[in-house]
């Protein structure tokens, strides 16, 4: 058992890659950014056990470079009958369009028992979580077989209540990030703090963890401006996700290299998250309801239509505002350029406002 | 004629006080931040071209330091009168609460000819402009009397059509910032990037204009952060407004030191501004239609019976999203404390990351 956990100062680059669920996050990544000196992570929502065993073990195989693992917590089954049947009618088009039914929406709890029995046993150097915090238990069981906790805040009082679990760090998540919001409770209105705003918001409450600054961050300058905010690391995904390592479909990097914008959605799983906009979100952000995981599960196979026919017009293209700034790069190459701009940004702008 | 124009680098504080027009920006409040060495501003929008006069007439009593006047760039009259007539029916049950009847929705071009010629004569240190880019005919005019030009921005494309017009530098808002946005059209889902990614956006993009960070900027931390994203200078305004220099009405004060939180509305104006959330907005904000200035010309008596009355929970409660960190301090202060935090952030986050 390692006596230290890992500290984010520690790293040799202030590079923490964002676990993508959905298909993004490979062990290539994960292993190529940690061993550029970042950290890399893997993403467990949405992804079973198994999958996850076989994801940790390949990842290892890859590198001794410390990783984290990123999982869901679970919610209450508070979604609207009502609703939903509504939202599935509203999807009848898109079963004909894709020639197969929509999904049975439902609750799940995503594995989580199943989930953090493999992650003691797999003594990851990281778990970090999204969708709220941990119970304080679950934070010690991972920390006394020396994984770090990390726990995804989006507004001041989330971050007062993920202090109260005993982490070792924060994920300070603004507006601007790509997929879902990390957000405790879908409500809307709560957080849709840019990140800027967010960090010195925390920081000036007072918590004194550590912050990863997720959100809108794409190169070096940015980069370097969030720790100047506050932050003792940098979480980049849609960074990296023209990188060869990442597992990005097709259509998905093809929307990426071309002009659009991005929309905060509940049309693909029912919770709010920031795609590129297609005609499937145009179409259905609307009338949406937040009904998380039932909505994942009933255009689960609508998409996976989609996906396979290369559709870019009705899959979750999930990407922050800032991905104009994605590039075709390897991904050790691109973390360890991070961490050199980011350096030689900081040093440009106090020497020329040094008076 | 002054042979040189104002540059944001030659300031002694990088901070620019934005223009905040309905009464917080007045001659006292710019003074004090041009006195301190950053910019003071004044806000000509939504007023007559006498009033204005007045204020940049005291203003000068206060100072010989250089300021800047904002100006609204008139846009078309493309409102929608059945949207118009719904939303007036809409608000009656406001007439009855507030006891006056709503104004009567119309166009108008904020008296733009008169004020520029006033400009022109008034010879400024610099204009900015809201709303769009002003002919390059009158940015040259301006430039020629010797006033340095400003063009807010809050996407890309923006950026680059500002760009051709010949300014001065660009005034870039992210969506974390109080009151209007500065878009050039007030189209759902543009202009709504944040900060940083805007910043780093414009920077990437080549625009090789100094640029002023707008959105969301509240300590001296948020400075030195855009200031390292890119930015020669920060634009604070929230930050400002319970200064005992500015004009913030006592209920606006109370709601700024108040918990709460911010949403982007067109309920006031029938354009797209940040305010924080309370009754007017909560109730209205739905189906407000873009249409400005109709809609502020039709809520208008309403919101000034409100005021009057000292209701809070029927005007436009402008604010950014960092209004928690906005303090109650003498504005000149104010501006030397952000400099003075600003450095000492960058100096400490330089010597953090240097290897």
């Amino acid at each position: 058992m390692p006596s230290e956990r890992l500290r984010l100062d520690a790293l040799a680059e202030p590079i923490v890659q964002a676990p993508m669920a959905g298909g993004p996050s490979t062990p290539a990544l994960a292993a190529a950014v940690s061993d550029a000196g970042g950290l890399g992570f893997l993403a467990a929502g949405r992804r079973s056990p198994d999958a996850l065993r076989a994801d940790i073990a390949a990842l290892r195989q890859l590198t001794d470079a410390p990783f984290g693992v990123n999982l869901f917590v679970p919610g209450a089954d508070d979604a609207d009958p009502t609703e939903l049947a509504a939202y599935a009618a509203a999807l009848s088009g898109e079963q004909e369009r894709q020639g197969v039914a929509a999904g049975s929406a439902h609750h799940d709890d995503d594995g989580w028992e199943e989930k953090l029995a493999l992650l003691l046993e797999a003594r990851v150097a990281a778990v970090s979580f999204t969708f709220g915090a941990p119970p304080a238990s679950v934070v010690q069981r991972l920390q006394a077989v020396g994984s770090a906790v990390l726990v995804t805040v989006t507004e001041v009082d989330e971050a007062h209540a993920a202090e109260l679990v005993g982490p070792d760090a924060l994920v300070v998540q603004g507006v601007e990030a790509g997929g879902h919001r990390g957000s405790f409770s879908d409500e809307d209105g709560r957080g849709e703090l840019g990140l800027l705003v967010l960090l010195r918001l925390v920081v000036r409450a007072g918590i004194a963890l550590p912050l990863v600054a997720a959100g809108g961050i794409a190169d070096g300058s940015a980069v370097a401006a969030a720790l100047t905010a506050g932050a003792s690391a940098a979480q980049l995904g849609t960074a990296f996700l023209r990188t060869a390592e990442a597992g990005t479909s097709a259509a998905h990097r093809e929307a990426l290299a071309a002009p659009g914008t991005t929309g905060l959605t509940r049309a693909f799983s029912g919770r709010r998250a920031r795609g590129i906009v297609n005609r499937f979100q145009r179409e259905h952000r609307g009338h949406a309801p937040s009904a998380y995981p039932h909505v994942a599960h009933l255009t689960g196979p609508l998409q996976a239509a989609a996906a396979a026919r290369g559709d870019a017009d009705a899959v979750s293209l999930w990407a922050g505002q800032a991905f104009p700034l994605a590039e075709e790069l390897p991904a050790g190459w691109l973390t360890r350029r991070l961490g050199a701009d980011a350096r030689a940004a900081l040093a440009a702008t106090a020497q020329r406002v040094t008076p």
